[in-house]
């Protein structure tokens, strides 16, 4: 089922339409009709669960979790717009006396209009129809119209109708929440005059031919895309003499975790040479499961990634998992850092699925020769001991990543007010998150008034909402004393 | 002078080698260094004015004030490094009752890199080679390289030298401002892979065509250009029956200003049919002198611009002032509602120079339907009285600039904390501001730290400095007590 040009003509005119209402709500409007979105979404997980496993092969425990972290999502960012601290007001009183002469000025962030979402394969609910873009969004102030993705077409129809006639109810504007299918549509909608900003979550092919189409539109708009990712890992020799058997069983639980097709699955380990870490491992996979991915064509076509890998001479089969059928099978291979450091292109490919990639360092020169062909990252990992020095590792590391963790694995982001999922190209295409309190601000732009009488400011910028919402005055920050 | 492409390699690895030198830099470190920059630019006035003079025509008042102003904006982005909320620190505490647990996360701002700032004409100092693009991207971190304006090669020469120098002596390391000459070096620049984010100002031909270049990279990066507008100004009739002369006064003075070349210039002014406004401004303009424009290419073309508008059979010559020699002519045209809403690409065409065009309109529908077709643009004006309904024509006009005015005129623009300098394309590319304390956000990228020790955490995200600093925890915003 694909969108006609006349549907799409019709979605959007009702975003448009929708826009200035959602720009002009109140804070407690805006935080009602997310968390009424939240409790929809909660109340039709009986039925909208066995759709996504379904069309997804997720499993119902896996599914159900993702839900709870949707509608978690929705009332984070409810949370945030009563905060209002993402509104960033700032007042500078006129000043007289300056040279020259300064005027009253006050500034605030406004939505930017009407966005395109376009949804993830891998995550059916939290970077879908009413996920993390979404939810973002529409807390901006924005209306959002939804590319479904072509893998769970049945699942994002009945999201969509369950969260738009939510908000409804709640007494937002019909086209708060459009849907549209096929690629035509996208491409269409990422072009239309009335969009104004654009999120995605998929593969870097596809979301760099969206970028294009946005990018070259007669009015550019920004592209906040998240395109892939081979989240690094280092491992120190002490750290693996110290605790190498719970890395390894760490590492392990990690990659093959909804069967290696989260976007921060560690694609790439360095492991010390010698020190016994790979045998941990590999006595370890064996034991694992894999299975069907998210589609057929997905499935498919994950032998050939690892065959395309294991072509290089450098790389061998460490150990397989098993499997049923002809779903994936976890696997892992080696190669060492020499081999990476001339061929980045080849061995730090993103493989979709259960697959990571050992590779050995015999020096921290040659970790990080390594480390330096490592293309831009959602997440890194650094496991050291307190003996260890690390900081070329870590500052190689930090260049790399939007998050860097110390302690666990990537795979799991929580939704907090400081999470960042991002990074340095090709992981994200922004300075921005798609997860946590600050991706509001994608959607969002800077509007100063001057010398504004206290009856045309908007709400939130005259004196008397000033003395409940956090702003900065003439360069103070103002935190208002919380009264609940 | 070209910098040849040796040179560029020089130039663009000295500041590579800059970059974790700045970005390791305590704020005291950077302030300083911010500030020795400021003292520098202010003690070389007299040396550099007159080469500013000779290369711009742009006169010794307004050239001195400019350099106060660009020292100004080095010394308030000290301001803003010392202050700290530009970090954006964010701390949530691990929560193991959480479902499922959450780690520590922690989260801040740290420098993109090395920028590249491409100079302005028409700001020779606030706009060019030490200017808010430069004062922002290195009070971020990032060292600079600045693409030199063809218009003043000498000025940028000797301030990129005294600049640098002052850099150097307040400890900053080598390469932490570059300088680079002719439109190959600039095109180069852009497309760099060491180069993280461009800022610049100028035409709205130059911009996209470096916009494109920013976007095509196999790297895309943020460009942040400032590229035209046209400044939309309403006056309603109680406004021009209450103080017609006062605004005829502003107008006039504002749209002369500079001999008409200030990007914040009004060139459309919505004003009411029949009211007498015309009269007042057509009495004034034989007064005013205008001259020289920034080049002889520039004044040569200003003529044509003028015929392009004066061909639509709507537009009439209201009044011309004087000018020696053959330098630009001060001139305001007229049209009216109608033929704007008609023609809206020619008739609001932005015109670089003394003119404006007045646009008569006769009714509230005549008045918004022409304001639907005005660009995206740096500020509007509205200037009304109590009693007006203005509802729509407000919504009208914030939905289409950065600033919005109720007194005063647009030409000056205030370097303050909520100072917001862009606007819906095509004003600017980004959601973002190039003047104010908000522009250093463009030059930062988020990273979170995950289950980090302590000894390992950026110094400003430890809990000794978060005592000190403004910053987030578990979602409650915490401003430090000031003691200073």
């Amino acid at each position: 089922m694909t969108t006609t040009s006349e549907e799409l003509e019709a979605i959007v005119a009702s975003a448009a339409a929708a826009a200035p209402i959602w720009a002009g709500s109140s804070a407690a409007d805006r935080a009602a009709w997310l968390r009424a979105a939240a409790d929809a979404l909660d109340a039709a997980a009986d039925e909208l669960v066995p759709i996504a496993d379904r069309e997804t092969r997720l499993g119902e425990t896996r599914l159900r979790g993702e839900v709870g972290r949707t509608s978690g999502q929705l009332r984070l960012f409810a949370a945030v717009v009563e905060e209002g601290s993402y509104l960033e007001l700032t007042v500078d009183d006129a000043d007289a006396t300056a040279t020259p002469p300064r005027p009253e000025l006050r500034r605030l962030l406004v939505p930017v209009g009407p966005v395109a979402v376009f949804s993830a394969s891998n995550f059916p609910f939290a970077f879908s129809v009413a996920g993390g873009d979404t939810a973002s969004a529409l807390a901006a102030g924005s209306p959002v119209i939804v590319k479904a993705h072509s893998g769970h077409p049945e699942l994002s129809r009945r999201t969509a109708a369950i969260v738009a006639a939510a908000l409804e109810a709640a007494g937002a504007p019909a086209g708060s929440l459009g849907l549209v299918e096929g690629r035509e549509a996208g491409n269409a909608l990422v072009q239309h005059p009335v969009i104004q900003a654009a999120g995605f979550t998929g593969s870097l092919s596809g979301g760099r031919a969206l970028y294009d189409l946005a990018t070259r539109r007669p009015d550019p708009i920004p592209f906040y895309g998240e395109l892939g990712s081979v989240n690094p890992v280092v491992i120190t020799a002490a750290a693996a003499g110290s605790r190498g058997e719970e890395l390894a069983q760490g590492l392990v639980g990690s990659f093959t975790l909804g069967v290696g097709q989260f976007c921060t699955k560690p694609g790439v380990v360095f492991v010390p040479a010698g020190a016994g870490f790979e045998s941990l491992v590999g006595a370890l996979v064996p034991d694992t499961t894999g299975g069907a991915l998210l589609t057929d064509r997905i499935t498919a076509a994950f032998p050939s990634g690892i065959d395309a890998l294991a072509a290089d001479p450098s790389v061998e089969v460490l150990a397989r998992g098993t499997v049923a059928g002809d779903g994936a099978q976890p696997i892992v291979l080696t190669t060492d850092a020499a081999a990476v450091a001339e061929r980045p292109e080849v061995l730090l490919e993103e493989c979709f699925g259960p697959v990571s990639l050992l590779v050995r360092y015999s020096s921290p020169e040659e970790l990080h020769a390594a480390l330096r062909t490592v293309p831009g990252s959602l997440s890194a990992t650094l496991h050291s001991d307190p003996g260890d020095d690390v900081a070329e590792t870590l500052a190689l590391l930090e260049a790399r990543a939007g998050r860097v963790l110390f302690a666990g694995w990537p795979t799991g982001v929580a939704v907090t007010w400081s999470q960042q999922h991002g990074g340095p190209w090709p992981a994200t295409t922004s300075l921005h998150t798609s997860v946590g309190a600050s991706a509001i601000r994608r959607f969002l732009r800077p509007v100063a008034y001057q010398s504004a009488p206290q009856a045309l400011l908007p709400a939130v910028l005259r004196d008397d909402a000033l003395a409940t919402l956090p702003h900065r005055r003439n360069g103070v920050l103002q935190a208002p004393v919380r009264t609940r």
